[in-house]
């Protein structure tokens, strides 16, 4: 089979347990090369039937930028006024917005569900595989960026309309993510929403359940 | 920030590159510990709003696995009548099923649109990102699954509503994957439907654009 030397095997799990989604960005551009390996690692993801959905719209255009930024912050102060009863800290809202001016490159990251024609393996038996692997392609570009030393943040608050118009994105393609990637002073230890006392981590043992639903065995050796 | 060692950094991409989508397993069990590695991944993808929409339902049990493998050998029937009249390979279908007997491990990966109450961060504006989030805790398994030099198989062919009855999952939650891990003595270097030739490799520049959908700049630096 292979065998990964026991310091990459060390650097897969450091991607996947330090990555963060950041929200402040330094004023420092991105090599060219270091854009292209995210988009490579995207590109490697799994795709259902091969069809391989995803388009990657690298907006470094300030003005469009500044479009989204505006798009998103409406969306922001529609999403607070469901939130105005409840006790939770809203001011780390306003950081979710901050990264798409601050960050050097904006990516959206699309989903075309006609890219693998009518009959994609796989798909007609679930159709959101399309979807699912674009979120892997995401996945993917994250743990990338954090290989590289960037930081990079993932912001679903806006209106898919919306997005469409501001990068004219037909109809039909779905733009499922605005992703910023960047430099930052500013990396956390733990998911911001954690720091801010939004919600806490589950603990895994309760998520895993054993042959059918709701069946849990006593189980060691898992960390939570 | 942070900084990978350049061998570390190296083991990122090797498990993003040559990661493979595999169907065909030894009769050799998974340690316990290797495989709460694997969850241990997952959980620690990204979820909107940190809602943390997954669960793992762990088959090992033999009458399961093949009440699963026959309602998946069920819809690759149906499927199959898709493809009668194309030219297209259809043999390596027959690999989707086989897996799931020979597997030592079955993993069901559902996901939970009500885990993170009434208004989840982000979820308010795409309520699809449910899904991309426990779509991002598989590829982490995946990826993990390479760390530990264990292959994964992810198969899509059923009936949500099948997966349910079997596995006792109430309606509110969605079955989203059944993930196959064990040994292999079988782990190709290009994707199984790229060796069958039922689907190319797209060129990663042709789906990238500039600013806005359709614009094409000249880019060198990309290995398409």
């Amino acid at each position: 089979m292979y065998q990964l030397t026991k310091e990459e095997r060390n650097g897969v799990y450091k991607a996947i347990f330090n990555r963060r989604d950041i929200r402040s960005f330094l004023n420092i551009p991105i090599p060219d090369d270091k854009l292209y390996n995210l988009l490579e690692a995207a590109h490697r993801a799994p795709s259902v039937g091969f069809m391989q959905p995803w388009n990657f719209i690298i907006i470094k255009n300030d003005e469009i930028k500044k479009e989204l930024a505006k798009i998103v912050e409406k969306e922001r102060r529609a999403l607070a006024i469901h939130y105005e009863d409840t006790d939770r800290e809203l001011k780390f809202l306003d950081l979710k917005i901050a990264g798409i001016i601050e960050a050097p490159v904006t990516i959206c990251v699309t989903c075309n569900p006609f890219s693998g024609g009518d009959h994609v393996l796989g798909r007609n038996s679930i159709p959101e595989t399309d979807l699912m692997s674009v979120s892997c392609a995401i996945q993917n570009m994250w743990l990338a960026a954090y290989a590289e030393g960037l930081a990079m943040g993932w912001v679903s608050f806006y209106k898919k309309s919306d997005v469409r118009k501001i990068l004219e994105i037909p109809y039909h393609i779905d733009p499922i993510a605005l992703i910023s990637i960047g430099y930052t002073d500013n990396y956390p230890d733990r998911p911001l929403l954690e720091i801010h006392n939004w919600e806490k981590r589950e603990q895994l043992n309760r998520l895993i359940f054993d042959n059918k639903w709701g069946t849990n065995e006593v189980r060691t050796g898992l960390s939570d």
